[in-house]
């Protein structure tokens, strides 16, 4: 980097290259800087819940060592075999857990990162509390490699739940889903771990013609809900679940529900949410996007992007789904003639009306740049350059990602 | 502070000015700017689990005005009557629920901040996710006030408990404390909301003859270990604490325990952590202390202070205490006639070979910035001017306070 940083040379790091948002692409003159050599965990220390890791090991190892100790990382994406955690920590990386422990940024409690001038930058704190000044670790994480390349890090790991129930339910309403949200969440507390919504084009599709997983449930309810609950007590989480989604159905806040009884039941579930081999096999093209915005808005905006594709596109498709209890939408656009960039436009324009954001977890890389000023203010984006140009003046990290100098 | 910038006028922000650190101090060269008059709650999304808050609104009144919707905002500290959510954040406090919640950093969804020329940065965003570029909200947050006045928040909510249980328990060992901590958070997942630990003679002081309460367990054990836990089941929930209480108390993990039948002997527990009457009785001087370490080696810490100060002064006295399940270890000292320096140096020295951190919760502002370098390295110091003197070219917001340029 010493030597990249005196002859003006661009350096694009890359991890699993797996991120989204095209954060690693990278053209003949750059120089791509890999994180695969990087691979050990140094040290777990189970009774403080740490471990150390090196930025090129992949997520899956950390979870392996992890389980080895009876704790989990909370961390977990669909990506987690081949994605690093390095790359985990520059992308600031959400996942399936974001509801219950946050995202990556609330699991590293240290940090080493090599600055585009070849310093190095050690914060590898373990401890939980630190407030000695600022929190440099914060600006590393998400910043998508253009501040720093992140090389070690001390990741906080958890105590592993003892089981795990998923069930899928039918809801009549987005107002039911809302309430659900708050009810599970108190009923719940501290053991909701997943609160995922399908809408019902989305659970057809996935359980219909091209897929391989008949519907555990009628697909004529507008939202499905996929829950996963954390069991602490053996005897009686199960029971106790079976009640609350007992008094679900007697008040009319679902029309039907499923608990799943096995673990190969558990997995064909979510493989009604992660399963993306139906919309391979039917569309040609597809679009995928990743917003957020205020959960009682979530309806009417799927309906008005539908709407909007709609008039341009009569054979468009939108289907949506995503992690609703953080306010996450995704969806897939399969867009008939309409271009990627008049998609986008339909797609991010209404989220400025309603505070939303052009990305919830992926990042901006190069795909979302044109579009970061629907969420930040120009004095935000400003302030991001100004930080930018204090931290790598020569602009040889990752330029032209995120915004232009 | 377009005019103050000009002029090259120094600006000390003050919210409830209950810092521990002396991030508030002033003299007469410098403007004091209260937030006291931004002290308007501006809306509550229940659904959202949002609130919108002025800087200057006080911690309290956010405590008081979710609760009329049945949430609670997870910061928590003995200044909630007088200090400021302003305050609050420029702090990043933390407080007795860090270890179910995290510290202020993870209770924020947006900001607005004045920087120190007068343009208003303004990231209000009201959703969990936004993955747009730098975290600009986490730069301001723990800065103490020398990065930005912070002026407006959208704070996150949670669901409040259905009740709460507190218990008291005598452990024999250090090494029970740690095995308790990961054996009620496996065993109450989310739901243990305090893992406080009192040594011996603190408990013993704030159970003695300068206190109102009695001991409600003997105070011959080496440490008394204060919990909350959230209370989700009505029917069973203190029913299942007991239990596991009991297999302790079978187990020989704790010599006794008690759990408080009341909310006035819940606040009765809570009183001998947080009451620092007897010693204000007992002792004129006290320097008070506030730091983290691995939790593994906290009593040969604490030892190792004590003996250190013993040899310096005969009639000192060390009384520990702390938030143990974040690694957070307060502790008063009594130094006999030694005086701050020589105290400080005791306390923080072997901080360095521990990887732990001179200030826990409290900050730096003036009183720990000799001891910096201490716990943050000189490549970190150096990023953290470089950062400044970008955003405060002029240095006038809070200058002096955390290090110097």
């Amino acid at each position: 980097m010493r030597i990249c940083h005196a002859a003006g040379q661009s350096v694009v790091p890359a991890g699993g290259m797996t991120g989204l948002a095209g954060g690693h692409d990278s053209d003949a003159a750059d120089i791509v800087l890999s994180t695969e050599r990087l691979n050990r965990i140094e040290a777990v220390d189970a009774r403080a819940r740490t471990m150390v890791v090196e930025a090129g090991v992949i997520l899956q190892q950390v979870h392996e060592r992890a389980a080895e100790d009876g704790l989990m990382f909370a961390l977990d994406l669909g990506a987690r075999a081949s994605c690093t955690i390095g790359g985990n920590i520059a992308t600031n990386a959400g996942g399936v857990r974001v509801l219950r422990y946050g995202m990556t940024r609330e699991q590293v409690l240290g940090l080493e990162v090599v600055l585009a001038d070849g310093s190095v930058v050690s914060s590898m704190f373990d401890v939980l509390k630190n407030n000695t000044g600022y929190d440099l670790r914060q600006l590393f994480i998400g910043s998508e490699g253009t501040l720093g390349i992140v090389t070690r890090a001390v990741l906080r790991l958890r105590e592993a739940p003892l089981a795990i129930e998923t069930a899928l339910l039918a809801v009549p309403t987005w107002d039911k889903v809302m309430e659900l949200l708050r009810y599970f969440d108190a009923a719940l507390p501290g053991a909701l771990a997943a609160f995922e919504v399908l809408w019902r084009d989305f659970y057809a599709l996935n359980t219909g013609e091209y897929s391989a997983i008949e519907p555990p449930l009628e697909t004529d309810a507008p939202f499905y809900l996929l829950l996963d609950v954390f069991i602490s007590d053996l005897d009686r989480g199960r029971e106790n679940l079976e009640a609350l989604l007992t008094t679900c159905l007697e008040q009319g806040e679902i029309v039907d529900g499923t608990l799943a009884v096995s673990e190969a039941e558990r997995a064909r579930l979510w493989q009604i949410r992660e399963n993306f081999e139906p919309e391979q096999k039917k569309y040609a093209l597809r679009f995928g996007y990743d917003v957020s915005l205020p959960i009682d808005s979530m309806p009417q905006y799927v309906d008005n992007v539908r709407v909007a594709l709609g008039e341009l596109q009569p054979d468009a498709e939108v289907f949506a789904y995503g992690h609703i209890g953080d306010g996450n939408l995704h969806f897939s656009i399969y867009p008939g003639a309409a271009d990627r960039a008049t998609v986008d436009e339909i797609v991010y324009h209404p989220l400025r009306a309603l505070n939303g954001s052009v990305s919830a977890e992926h990042g901006i890389g190069l795909e979302k740049k044109a579009f970061l000023d629907y969420t930040r203010s120009a004095a935000e984006i400003e302030l991001m350059r100004r930080t930018k140009r204090a931290m790598d003046p020569a602009n040889i990290l990752n330029p032209g990602k995120l915004f232009d100098l």
